[in-house]
């Protein structure tokens, strides 16, 4: 059995001009595209026209392919085409399964190469005019997950409430209460917080107050999509967070 | 005085085709190019045969030119040009003084674009096959630089050497063997550490070893370019780590 070439492409955090021209190329090239809801649709009119395209993503609830689906499909698809791509939301090695997914088909002697993309964990707060580490505010970023496999709270996240470091957590959204209870009982009840929802989207929204104010914000501002949060000095940098908290302070 | 926009462009890690596709099209468009060497020269193939490319790194121990200079030349330019381009290697927000400059220009009314790199502190490990999480592994990864503005090492490498998170260290190559040595004291000694050096460049070169063995490993491959550091168990998975080890058991 003679396998194609699988390409792992991260398509980055959700604007579609922010894939890699490397990324772009492969797209460009694929026989068979693979792709999931977060890596944006709107890449796919790059793809060939006589391109395969597979959606694998989870969408609105419904179910989407489990892992062992997705790892058949790919090793089929390697085995009917050249050039395979495997695109995936932001980073693939960032809390994504990519390396799960590389292993499995480095095990079958399929060879895959792979294309880093921009990381939510870095991009959306520059999008924002935040720099994650700023001379003398702060020297380090901490970047979690909320939401562990057993659906506890990372025990890294009860360790990172306690450091200097700019903490940048995704998946996290529905432990926001939780963190901000950590963080007050360390003392932080006025460190910032921003949430970015649908990072760099038509569709972004973001959410700036304090440990002790974020939840009460980001619940009044309604249903949400995927946010990340972002915790620390540097969020009061943002260009909007002086006038934001005053109006805060008003509104109580 | 009416200013021209300034765009500054992540241009991701080294090679050239990990750049963006927004931040490929800002130098094509670009009147005007500021960059520095990190940010590869290869890029500048794309820019408009009459834009004007001005050098404002450092290269090879020269003098470069300082932030004052170099704020003051970006005025400049968006004084002559309508599209200016600041290209800056890797994430610009991330240890690097994009904020400095963002927050200078937007001081004096002139509007900034802003545009991520593929950040090296995630896309060089993935490059290697190294997943920075895992699950069963790794929760967190902390982004650390090594070096701060004293000279000293920054006191969050103190704390995160304590922890569970991958560790990811920029500008720390001068410090390594101070880094290892609080590793040690945290019973570390055996944690596997791995070094890229000029990432996604053609003359990459990695070094792969323990807490215990690294820096001599290091030290024997002889003169080194700017490098990052990853520290914990994920490394271990890379494809060449297990082989590694087995030949350094052999030589010692």
């Amino acid at each position: 059995m003679a396998y194609g070439t699988i390409t792992l492409v991260g398509a980055g955090p959700g604007a579609a001009d922010l894939i890699t021209v490397r990324g772009l190329r492969a797209i460009q090239r694929a026989n068979i595209i693979l792709y999931d809801a977060l890596s944006g649709e709107e890449l796919l009119q790059y793809a060939s026209h006589d391109a395969e395209l597979i959606y694998v993503g989870k969408r609105c609830g419904k179910h989407s392919l489990k892992q062992p689906d997705i790892n058949a499909l790919l090793v089929q698809s390697a085995l009917r085409a050249e050039h395979v791509v495997r695109l995936k939301g932001g980073d693939p090695f960032v809390f994504g399964r990519g390396h799960e997914e590389l292993t499995y088909l480095r095990e079958r002697g399929i060879h895959v190469d792979l294309v880093p993309g921009v990381s939510s964990t870095t991009s959306l707060a520059l999008l924002q005019q935040v720099p994650l580490t700023r001379r003398h505010i702060s020297e380090s970023f901490w970047v979690l997950t909320g939401t562990t496999k057993h659906h506890q709270l990372s025990q890294d996240i009860g360790t990172a409430v306690k450091t200097n470091a700019t903490l940048v957590i995704l998946m996290g959204m529905r432990r926001l209460k939780d963190i901000c209870e950590l963080l007050k009982r360390e003392g932080k009840s006025t460190t910032p917080v921003m949430i970015i929802e649908n990072g760099s989207r038509p569709d972004e929204r973001i959410h700036l107050g304090t440990v002790d104010s974020i939840t009460d914000i980001h619940n009044e501002a309604g249903i949400s999509g995927p946010g990340i949060i972002i915790i620390g000095e540097v969020v009061g940098l943002h260009p909007e967070y002086a006038r934001q908290r005053a109006l805060q302070n008003i509104a109580i």
